[in-house]
């Protein structure tokens, strides 16, 4: 039994739907949730930046005494996650592997596709982790990869409902769904709360597709690694969550309710 | 006659729009350009950080040697123009009181919409202009604000004549429409990118509507100011233009022919 929180990061505030799903399927855990908003986004920045800021934040995150370390970012995932884990004295958990394993779980064809930002798109990282998931797994993937660079505000804005976000879901999806791949990964923290879209889309389309995030594949590694190493805290136990950002956030309480999916009091600030 | 370069900087490529109206209309001018692309974006981020930001940008594109600094991010003039103004031994301009006042010069009834990021709408800063510009001509002024957060990244990755892009515009567009304004200023450096969508949504419209941007009002105040004060280069000189970049952008060369209106080489790297 262990009673420390999990420390989870983000850019931003995207890393709250992997936060949420953390806390709603684990609900005796206790996050430290770190959204670097000063810095955000990582996509668009080189590899030794998003290195720089992502060692920032786990170094504040161990400060917090946390048990486990989730990097709830993609880009910090592809840059990050070998240094921190090499570094720092808890587990850490990135949400590429995990997606990537989960992909290869659900798909029958081997053809995966992945949307995500540019900047992950770009790192490789998604491809490189399902090759080597095959690899392990002795099978074949044919991986197809799709940049979707606006939809982080377009999620962020609460336009999941707008034509304008169906309209770029659909151009997104499009090259995918014509190469048959019958899985995608939605590479993006954000993503989640489009996920609707996605599915609508892909309905529309006629063709069968199923989605994985990340947040649902982090949370089963956690589980499965707190299994192992009793790092699982106590059941029934009060959980207290903390939520810091490196700079002030506005819609910080709305965003929360769509992100985290419960209304947050203000967050707390943190200068890094 | 003054040899020396204009400094202009952004959080990122965004005021690319205004140093190419700059050099298009002042071409015996040289421009030294700062994108802060490792902190971009500017407008999320709070007063105190935006300040801090721009204060490093703004030094550094004194050790360049410049003559006069023209601060091509809203955000930033709506925060940190005032600091700047009364801290550098050069003349200083920002994009908002330039947009202000050319808006309305060109506004017949007074009432006049702004379109612009969420962090420039919220500063207050272009409703503050337009009414001291309004007092100081002794005129009245009904000022309609309107965010459009997601034309950023539309505008970045090419997607002006998008489907959504449209839809967006329209959306953004029709409140303003709605209560008669006669002139909307694109309160972003990344909208003149967007001004033939937002013109085609106004025609849609059947409704007689002018837009103004900063760029070219920046431009207007430069020249006077540069005439007053002998600071124009010589006639016929040949301007030297440098780019400078505080992260790597990917796109630079491409963005930079659809923003500054040329293709140029990558950008210069500088650590701030």
């Amino acid at each position: 039994m262990d009673s420390r929180p999990i420390g989870v990061f983000d850019s931003g505030i995207g890393g709250l739907t992997v936060a949420g799903v953390l806390s709603r399927r684990l609900p005796d855990e206790s996050v430290v949730y770190l959204g670097d908003t000063a810095r955000v986004p990582y996509g668009t920045k080189s590899p030794d930046v998003v290195r720089r800021y992502a060692e920032r934040c786990a170094a504040f995150l161990m400060t917090q005494n946390i048990k486990a370390l989730v990097v709830a970012c993609n880009t910090a995932s592809a840059h990050a996650l070998e240094h921190l884990v090499h570094t720092l004295a808890v587990p850490v958990f990135g949400v590429i592997n995990p997606g990537a394993e989960a992909a290869l779980a659900q798909s029958l064809s081997g053809r995966v596709g992945v949307v995500a930002t540019r900047g992950t798109i770009d790192s490789g990282a998604y491809t490189r982790a399902l090759q080597q998931e095959a690899h392990r797994l002795n099978r074949q993937v044919e991986v197809c990869v799709q940049p979707a660079p606006v939809l982080v505000p377009l999620a962020e804005e609460g336009l999941e409902n707008h034509p304008a976000t169906y309209a770029l879901v659909e151009e997104y999806l499009k090259p995918l769904l014509d190469v048959g791949v019958d899985t995608v990964v939605l590479g993006c923290t954000h993503y989640p709360v489009l996920r609707p879209v996605f599915e609508q889309v892909a309905r529309a389309s006629g063709k069968q597709v199923a989605f994985t995030d990340s947040g649902e594949a982090v949370t089963d590694s956690v589980e499965s690694a707190f299994g192992k190493l009793s790092l699982a805290a106590a059941k029934g136990a009060t959980p207290q969550h903390r939520f810091y950002l490196t700079d002030t956030q506005p819609r910080f309480s709305e965003l929360a309710e769509r992100f985290f999916g419960q209304r947050l009091q203000a967050a707390l600030h943190v200068d890094l």
